[in-house]
């Protein structure tokens, strides 16, 4: 019998270097908010989404592209983009067959990264896609490597536990020596049935639910809300 | 009321230049075996104890202080060198008055880092001596950072539960806001009553068990069996 394809988690961008992304799927994980508010805009329609790494490039791109430009800073939305990035801003009865370009600071440098060091394949991974993310993983059958954007490069507990369901749902399938899927195994279970009171202990739901966003939140721990497998492919993420 | 002195909980080398640990007490940690070895020989009555990080500065240093020098690579002690790595021995018997050059790949290396990012205060910490770091920790009220050594970079369960023993122990004295540290804390508190049967899932009891030492590491999960404080002073650990 053929080993099993090897998985490993990535706690933060300053980790991926140690691992070798090459022949691997890249999972780009950013629970709050980028990879939840990507899969939302793509299973309402998006034609594709843009992730991009500063303001001037979103407007730019915008631009080039006749898009919809979005991004925020402290829960408002950034002078010269549109709008924010909210995944409730980007209902089908808006988004559908539009392109959207948004700027995130902690996603799109990951995956900026997984595609420098030559990542087989990109895609991202957030609750409300958990299932998609799954079933693409099982049936590609290759090395995956579930890379958290984490805050600022410091570890954090959301796209921890991510990673958790992840592994949680496809562990049979891959070998995995890793310690950093154990625990986010071992986080996940502990915490999937009382996720809306854990979030609130995190660092990241005391930065952002000052800025009235608790409703979002909860809505990026919402399993299969958005079930669809955003692609990156030529620049954008597109519904695979 | 005047803030809590600040804890962090530092999962890789690779993570420790994102904090300041100027004005910190940094605690290296490496419980398989480095920091649990250190403890045991200084409770059993060791001079000091001289971290270094190769084969040939042990043998140097071990000449020139006329002391026992120990390291091991795969389970063997390393050509060249005395004794190996285990706490198991250094018995009061042997080491008592003596002086230790020990050379570890992983905790050295963040003792170093430490030293050259300005810490105020080092110390290292393992479940042997548990007990005297917390005493330490809450003592002094300065800043911490629980510094985890991890395995070439790589997040270790073993010194993450560890870093969540002490948040348990410690967290009512500190401001806590650090994801990391809430993380290791829950590891803790889901793991420290099958402490022998958990860390036979990590992936560094399946490089050491190899080699015969589960007994080893059973001790170097146990707390407060060596219940010493080893401090950095003058390029050695003392007990503090």
């Amino acid at each position: 019998m053929s080993q099993k394809p090897f998985l490993h988690t990535v706690l933060s961008p300053k980790l991926l270097g140690i691992y070798d992304v090459s022949n691997s799927v890249v999972v780009i994980i950013d629970v709050f908010r980028a990879t939840s508010t990507i899969a939302t805009a793509l299973h309402n329609g998006a034609a594709k989404v843009v992730p991009v790494a500063n303001v001037e490039e979103c407007i730019a791109i915008g631009k080039t592209l006749g898009a919809i430009t979005a991004g925020e800073r402290d829960g408002k939305v950034i002078p010269g983009l549109q709008y924010g990035n909210s995944p409730a801003e980007y209902p089908r009865s808006f988004i559908e067959d539009k392109t959207l370009v948004i700027t995130t600071t902690n996603g799109t440098r990951l995956l900026k990264m997984a595609l420098d060091n030559g990542a087989d394949e990109i895609i991202t991974g957030s609750f409300p896609n958990l299932q998609a993310v799954c079933n693409h993983l099982i049936k590609k059958g290759k090395n995956v490597i579930l890379g958290c954007s984490a805050w600022k490069d410091r570890f954090n507990l959301e796209d921890t536990l991510f990673a958790g369901a992840v592994v949680s749902h496809v562990k049979e399938y891959f070998t995995i020596h890793c310690d950093s899927s154990l625990m986010a195994e071992d986080m996940y279970t502990l915490h999937k049935n009382n996720m809306f009171s854990f979030i609130r202990k995190t660092t990241h739901w005391h930065r952002l639910s000052a800025f009235g966003l608790e409703k979002d939140l909860e809505y990026c721990v919402t399993e299969n809300a958005a079930d669809v497998l955003p692609l990156y492919k030529d620049g954008a993420l597109i519904a695979g």
